[in-house]
C-alpha cells in the first residue's frame, strides 16, 4: 500500500481541469470528473482532488492551468505497422483506374511489394521513413503505440525491424511497444515449403524475438490460406513455450475460426473481426480477450459488413480501436480518423471510440495496469484538450484541439 | 499579349521541381512538366522552363531549390460552410446512442440549433471560432477557400455571416471567396409565410449583398421541401438580376431536378448530386455547370448511392471536390481526406481527385482564369510538396507532405 501523497509533495500540479478518467470502477461512460487538480509524482499520477479542495498554499511550485479543458489519458494506437519501406500509391492508383488486383500482384504488387522495399533498407532509412507518421500520431494525442514487424519474412529483416521499433522508443518522444507479426504471407523463397517456413517461424524467429527481448507480443496472422489452422496452433504454441503473449489478424474477410484458437491460447487480442461468429465471441469473452476494430482498413478496402458490435457488447467483450496504418490498407495515421471511423461505420457512441483508444487499447496491449485510465499510480502519460466535452474528439476532424500531450508527467509538446 | 519574361526578370524562381500543372491544354490527367524551373513575378506566374535551359548566369538573387519534389496549383476548397457559431457534437453523441432525428430536431438540434448559435455570436467570436478550421485547411496546402453564409437566416445576421468571411479574407494568408446561401431552411419567424420569406431573399437580402460586394456569387439551397421549384427559380431570377452568379445544393438525398433548373439558370456549380438523373447530368454540360461532388458529408451521413461518376465523365462535366466543412453533416475540415474519400467513395482516380481541389475547383467557382493551373499569367498561388509523385496526395493521410505553401508568389508558410 502506497503512502498517501499530498498535492504539495508533487512535481507538477494541473489545476482547472476536468478529467475523462477511463477509470473502470466508476460507471460514467467516461468517467468524468469535472473541475480537478491532477498531481504527479516521480513520473506517475499521484493524486487527484476536487479544486474545491485546493488552496494556492497546498500547490507545488510547478503548476499548470487547464482554464477548464479536458484531460484524458494519452492515446494508445495498439495496432500498427508503422515501420516499412515505400508505399503503395502506385498501386492504389492502378487499382482506381480499373487494374485488377490480380494483375496488380502478378506485377509484383501487394504485400511482397513492401517486403522487397522493407528487406532492402537500412534500419536508419526505416527510422526516417517512420518518423513522419509517428509524428502525425504525436500531434494527435498519441502517447504510445504498438508497432507490429512482419515485413521482413525472414529472421534477419523481421529482427531489423524490431530493432528500428526499440530504436525509435528510445528517443523518448512517444512509447513503443513491439509485436512480433509471423504468418501473414509465404515469402517465395520458401513457396512450397510451409512446412519448413512454419518451423523456422516457431524454432528460430520465435526464441530468438524472445531471447533479445525484442517484442512483447507475437501476432499470428490467422488470415492467409497458405497456412492451414494446424501451423497457427503451432505458432500460438511456440509463443506460449517462448513466454510471449499472443495476439491475431482474423475473421477479417470470412469467418475462419482464428478467434476462437486465440481464445483457447488466451491471446490479448483478436483484430478486424468484421466476420467473427457468437462462437468466437463468446470464447473471447471467456478469455479476456480484447477486440481490435480497424476501420481505417474497413474503409480503405471498401468493406461492407461491420463487425458485430451488438454481439461484442451483449457479451462485453471490451472494444479497442487502431488506425492499422499500414501502406497497403491503411495508410492512414490518424488515430482521430479512426475514432470518427468507428462511430460512423460501426455506430461506437464517442465514448466507446475513446475507451477504444485509451483503456481498452490497453488492455489490448496486456498493460491496462498502469497505462490507459487516468487513476493514481499509473503512469502520467495524458493529454489536455482545449474543448467543452470529450464527445468532440470523435465528433470532428481537421483541426486537432491537443494543447499539451505529456509523458512520465514530462510535458512533450504543446500546441502553442 | 503580354512580353515574355526571362528567368533572370522573376521576383523568384525554384528551381529542380517537378509541374502536376493541371494546364487545361495537357492531355496528360496531371499535366505533369518533370524537372523544371518556375519564375514568379509580380505574384503571378511569369515563366516555367525546363531545367535542361536553366544556368546559374539566368537566375535571379532569389532561388528555391525544391530538391526534385512536386508543385502543384494552391488547394482550392470550393464549397464550404466554415463560419458558424457553437458545433453540434451533443447531437452526434445523441444520434449514435440511437435517439432518432425527429426527437434531436424538436430539442432543438439541427440547422437552427447552428443559426442560434451563429446569431447570438459576435463578428469577432465567429473569426476566433473559424480560424482554428482555417488553419487545418492551410496546414494542407489550401490557398482558397469558399465560404458560405446561410446560418444567419436573416438580412442582418447573413451579412455578418459575410463580412466575417470577408474580414478573414483580409488577414491574407488564405484567400476566400464568399458566397450567399438561401433557401437551406425557413427561419421560424417565418413559419407559414414562405412567399413573404422568399421575397425578403429576393427584394432586401441578395441586392444589398450585391450592392456590398460581399459576396461573389448565390448558393440557392434546392432540397429543402419548405421551398417551392417556383420559389427557387424566383431567387435564380433574382441573383442573376443583381448581378451575381449561382450555384446550388441539389439532388443530396433525392432526384429533385435542381440541377436542371441552376443549368438553365447557367449556374456555376451544382453540389451533391447523389441522386442527379441523366437529363440533369446532360444539362450540366450544355451549360458548363461544375460538379461539386462532397464526400465528407457523403461519409458521415452514411450515404449508400454515391453520384453517377461514371455518368459525369460520360458528359465531359468537370468534377470538383469539396470538404463541406459544417457542424451538423461535415465536421471534417480537411481537404486531403476528401481528396481520399473521392477515390475510395466515389472510385476517383487521385488525378481527377487533385484536379478536383485545384483546376475543377477553380472552376466551379468561376475564377478558373486565374487559379487552379500552374500556367503563365496565372496567380502565383501553389504548393511545394515531399513526395516522389502527386497520387501520393491522395493516397494516405495523416502526415502531409506539404513543404511550402505560396500566395502571390510569397512564401506564406514553410514546414519547418
Ligand atoms: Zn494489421
Ligand atoms: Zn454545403
Amino acid at each position: 500500500m502506497h503512502r498517501v501523497i499530498q498535492l504539495k509533495e508533487c512535481d507538477r500540479v494541473w489545476i482547472n481541469v476536468n478529467l475523462a478518467t477511463f477509470d473502470p470502477a466508476m460507471s460514467h461512460p467516461y468517467g468524468s470528473r469535472h473541475r480537478c487538480a491532477l498531481g504527479i509524482h516521480k513520473g506517475k499520477i499521484a493524486r487527484i482532488e476536487p479544486m474545491s479542495a485546493v488552496t494556492a498554499t497546498r500547490l507545488p511550485y510547478d503548476v499548470t492551468d487547464g482554464h477548464n479543458g479536458w484531460l484524458t489519458p494519452g492515446l494508445i494506437d495498439c495496432h500498427t505497422h508503422l515501420v516499412f519501406g515505400g508505399h503503395r500509391a502506385q498501386e492504389f492508383e492502378l487499382r482506381l483506374k480499373g487494374v485488377p488486383y490480380e494483375q496488380i500482384a502478378a506485377q509484383g504488387g501487394g504485400i511482397l511489394a513492401t517486403a522487397r522495399a522493407t528487406r532492402v533498407r537500412s534500419k536508419e532509412q526505416l527510422i526516417k521513413s517512420t518518423l513522419p507518421r509517428l509524428k502525425a500520431l504525436t500531434a494527435e494525442g498519441v502517447t504510445l503505440v504498438e508497432i507490429k514487424s512482419g515485413y521482413g519474412l525472414n529472421l534477419v529483416d523481421e529482427i531489423k525491424m524490431l530493432e528500428v521499433a526499440k530504436e525509435l522508443h528510445n528517443r523518448h518522444t512517444i512509447k513503443i511497444i513491439s509485436t512480433l507479426l509471423v504468418a501473414s504471407t509465404l515469402p517465395p523463397e520458401f513457396a512450397g515449403r510451409t512446412d519448413e517456413y512454419v518451423d523456422m517461424i516457431c524454432q528460430q524467429l520465435i526464441p530468438e524475438v524472445a531471447d533479445k527481448k525484442l517484442a512483447e507480443a507475437v501476432d499470428i496472422h490467422c488470415e492467409n490460406a497458405a497456412f492451414t489452422m494446424a501451423h497457427r496452433d503451432k505458432i500460438f504454441q511456440s509463443a506460449i513455450d517462448n513466454g510471449l503473449p499472443t495476439k491475431c489478424h482474423t475473421e477479417q474477410f470470412s469467418e475462419n475460426g482464428g478467434a476462437s484458437l486465440a481464445a483457447h491460447m488466451n491471446a490479448l487480442s483478436c483484430d478486424h473481426l468484421q466476420h467473427i461468429s457468437e462462437q468466437g465471441i463468446a470464447d473471447m469473452a471467456e478469455s479476456g480477450s480484447i477486440a481490435v476494430l480497424l476501420p481505417g482498413s474497413y474503409y480503405f478496402m471498401r468493406c461492407q459488413t461491420p463487425p458485430p458490435v451488438e454481439l461484442l457488447r451483449h457479451y462485453q467483450v471490451p472494444i479497442a480501436l487502431a488506425t492499422d496504418t499500414n501502406p497497403g490498407t491503411s495508410p492512414l495515421a490518424s488515430i482521430r480518423m479512426m475514432m470518427n471511423m468507428g462511430c460512423i461505420f460501426f455506430q461506437l457512441t464517442p465514448a466507446e471510440a475513446l475507451a477504444g483508444v485509451t483503456i481498452n487499447a490497453a488492455r489490448a496491449l496486456g498493460i491496462a495496469d498502469h497505462y490507459g485510465s487516468l487513476e493514481e499510480d499509473k503512469a502520467a502519460d495524458f493529454c489536455l484538450w482545449d474543448i467543452d466535452h470529450p464527445n468532440e474528439l470523435a465528433y470532428q476532424l481537421g483541426h486537432c484541439p491537443l494543447q499539451q500531450r505529456v509523458i512520465d508527467g514530462q510535458i512533450i509538446d504543446t500546441s502553442h
